[in-house]
């Protein structure tokens, strides 16, 4: 059984998330009855990250084992016709090893989080970014995520159905940009590690958009960090500012 | 009665168009059915730009007559959340002088087309752009556009149905800009006079978009103009990448 790796685009808002749950519609569920149509299933794909509901990707990836030897691209031809008309399409696919995991073979996950800034509710971007009313200190924001980049404790920035083994993690980057975007001034967070704790990335924004309306120091999220204690974590963002933008491995394959 | 200048951003998706009508859902007639929930109706309001179904609006201008001498923040505040949830928000308001009109008044429209270049389907951006699958030679494009700007009798770029009394109108800028989307690669037109004839936009990009690959020369476009034929013209681009961007005024009323 041929195995392939699929990169996939979606809308979080219709879904209750990535995971396929009973009676509830999750992108797996989409993306496996899509599979069924081509070759009887049942069908089991696994992600490399799994989203909570409400949060998009520009770039998940997935695997599947197909019976026949599609050719990858008629694969996400036929994939992409099967799941409209739903906010899911398969960007690539690619023929992997049988061995190759979406999950455990990635060694990277990078996430996008977009804040808009402005009073008048969102139109074109509703459901597509968390809305505050308010300017944000990028700088203040950018000072206090300085401090989580490293390897840490994350257990502030946890949420207590994580099921990681440990809460120790190395925070590789974790920027914040200013963008003219198209409904008004956005701030975006770039945050990119091996692999994150559950909430992490939500925990991180809600927590730094608080230094950036200036109720937060930014030494007071390193006391956040030390306290190791969920309670002293900020508010947890809402998840429709939240994408799944890329996932790394060793060697890319729909390169 | 004060007069009140109303900056209206929306999507064009869930609408017939701005134009009120019997049984179909408009723009218009969702600002007139909040503005009646502040002030019984019926209430008539004008806008600078009767913009078709599907097509969008960033910075729409309407007016609209009202008993009660609003504050012009609260206004704005109150009609926004009177139209929840559909995606129509009032960016600004303003009082303006009773002879003031959103229509009669402004001297210069300004529109925005995008062009999605991918082949998966659009999920983030769906409905919001013009997909097409290959990609476009933007320099001859714009050597094509170049041809366009000025004072020319339009009537190959004009609908069958437009009601302006003359074809002749004088285009102020066609500018082509490749852009880097947020779904992908993206070709944005801007597009700038003090009046249109109907379906012009979409007539100018349709038959652009033929130069962008390859189908057509530069030369051709400038042959179309030339000819005064709306059978000259080239296809007619669909609705939904296009966005009423800006109405210009003499003074701006809401800064």
């Amino acid at each position: 059984m041929p195995r392939f790796a699929l990169k996939v685009e979606y809308q979080g808002a219709p879904f209750a998330g990535w995971q396929r749950q009973k009676e509830l519609p999750s992108v797996q569920g989409a993306i496996e009855d899509a599979l069924a149509r081509l070759e009887r299933g049942p069908h089991m794909i696994a992600a490399a990250g799994r989203t909570d509901a409400g949060v998009h990707a520009l770039g998940q990836v997935a695997h599947c084992d197909l019976i026949k030897d599609w050719d990858p691209f008629r694969l996400s031809e036929a994939l992409n016709y099967h799941l409209k008309p739903l906010p899911v399409a398969i960007l690539a696919a690619a023929q992997v090893e049988d061995d190759w995991h979406a999950r455990f073979t990635a060694t990277e996950r990078q996430y996008l989080f977009r804040i808009l800034i402005r009073r008048a509710p969102a139109t074109h971007d509703k459901g597509q970014v968390w809305q505050i009313n308010q300017t944000l200190d990028v700088a203040a924001m950018q000072e206090a995520a300085d401090k989580l980049v490293g390897q840490h404790d994350f257990t502030t920035f946890r949420s207590s159905i994580c099921q990681s083994a440990s809460p120790v993690k190395t925070l590789d980057e974790l920027r914040i940009e200013p963008v003219d975007g198209f409904s008004g001034p956005e701030v975006h967070f770039h945050v990119r590690a091996r692999s994150f704790l559950h909430n992490q990335v939500r925990s991180f924004v809600g927590t730094l958009e608080r230094v950036g309306a200036g109720a937060w120091s930014p030494s007071d999220v390193r006391q956040a960090l030390e306290a190791a204690d969920r309670a002293a974590c900020g508010p947890v963002s809402p998840p429709q500012g939240l994408y799944l933008a890329r996932v790394g491995y060793p060697a890319d394959p729909f390169a």
